[in-house]
């Protein structure tokens, strides 16, 4: 299933005991769908706060229910803040987060000159006056395969910190500036603290090749703060065949 | 002051015990800028979940600072779902509840075919499909003079029932609907069931001239359901002379 939320009512994509989570609302959907227990597997687990535009997720289901129609069914069963965009039958062996060959994070930020109360849950709202094309330069020292420790929260469980960056790119709308990341996996808190970085080097506080020292140093103490979670967007995730054309030829 | 705010986190405007509220955040603000207590008025008290894009609020003060500094100084003790827009001293007898000529009332509808999880807390979110050209001629039958009892909750402690609405009309951006009701006094809920009342229409279950005998009837009952909270805005608040040019007029 192809799932889109708004993150800023659950503590985060994972089941955990006392807190609200996306996890657990879809497991009680299909629940009361199907009388099942569903163990869900998902693509990119989410933080509190942040959002998903194109979550994946999947799971194992004894339920006669046709797989395009399943998103139509469940949606019935869930709360109006999660939405099943799409689903399908995968094979039996299929896992969205060792399959998926690369994700798409998007970190919104709304960098207007005066107060805007209604985009707060949904981007990093700050008045800070950022100079574009420094952002712009810097986005490229990020792109490469580089060893990202210096840009992985502290306590994290990675084995390996060599992630490859394929594309980092800041785009603008009005007062609106997002940066786009794709890249085949990311660390805890990658994108918020590569995004925080950005926003140091947008400020002048630092310049943009800065980036490079900062990799090199693996050492999370040099690299900017960590952006708050909720400007951030899992927008898409990619496997080897795009999950949309592999449902339309399955239609 | 005109202020905006995001209502979705508070139990409407007016100050309660063991509730948030609007008006306890700008006195607590107040009260940390100026150590006073301030006596807030506002023109048009907001329920639980309802927004605002120009409320009208005034107090007595004692600190001297120059009225147009207020919105930025007081800003700093805001939430960040509150904002003030702008500030100026008016005259001691101002009441911007009393001295309002009438207000203006937008209610959002999000009609997309698509269930939508990003715009539950600023829309009412619908999937149903509406006649748009019956919503547009049941409007023109609420404006003018009317006994607007049979819009009116229930419990409500108006002493008359007798509005004169201005204009009502249905505006329309992609997949929103917009609803633009302008009149010199609301009784309590009656957008929302003006609103409730349209969608019946405009989904066929009513025909547009049953307003008329609706409006005649004088009874609740015989009305559409109440729309819900979240898709309400207090839009504008008139005056004799409008704040804004008073504002310009004084700097």
């Amino acid at each position: 299933m192809i799932i889109e939320y708004d993150g800023s009512n659950y503590h985060g994509f994972q089941a955990q005991n006392n807190a609200i989570t996306v996890q657990e609302k879809l497991v009680e959907g299909i629940n009361e769908l199907t009388k099942e227990k569903a163990n869900i597997v998902c693509a990119g687990r989410t933080d509190a706060g942040v959002h998903a535009l194109g979550q994946v997720i999947a799971f194992d289901t004894d339920a006669t229910i046709p797989g395009e129609r399943w998103a139509i069914a469940l949606n019935n069963y869930l709360p109006s803040d999660i939405n099943v965009i799409s689903s399908f039958h995968v094979d039996n062996d299929f896992n969205p987060r060792f399959h998926a060959l690369s994700k798409k994070y998007t970190y919104l930020i709304l960098n207007s000159s005066k107060r805007t109360p209604f985009w707060n849950k949904y981007a990093y709202c700050t008045l800070g006056k950022f100079e574009r094309e420094a952002i712009r330069e810097a986005c490229q020292f990020f792109v490469g395969k580089h060893n990202f420790r210096g840009f992985c929260a502290s306590g994290s469980s990675a084995k390996t910190f060599e992630r490859t960056v394929h594309s980092c790119k800041l785009w603008e709308h009005k007062d609106f500036m997002g940066i786009n990341i794709v890249a085949d996996g990311f660390l805890y808190n990658m994108v918020r603290i590569i995004v925080g970085t950005l926003l140091e080097i947008g400020s002048k506080k630092r310049s943009p090749d800065v980036v490079e020292n900062l990799i090199r140093s693996q050492n999370r103490a040099l690299a900017g703060p960590t952006a708050p979670p909720q400007g951030l967007y899992l927008n898409k995730v990619y496997y080897a065949c795009d999950l949309q054309e592999e449902k339309s030829t399955k239609k």
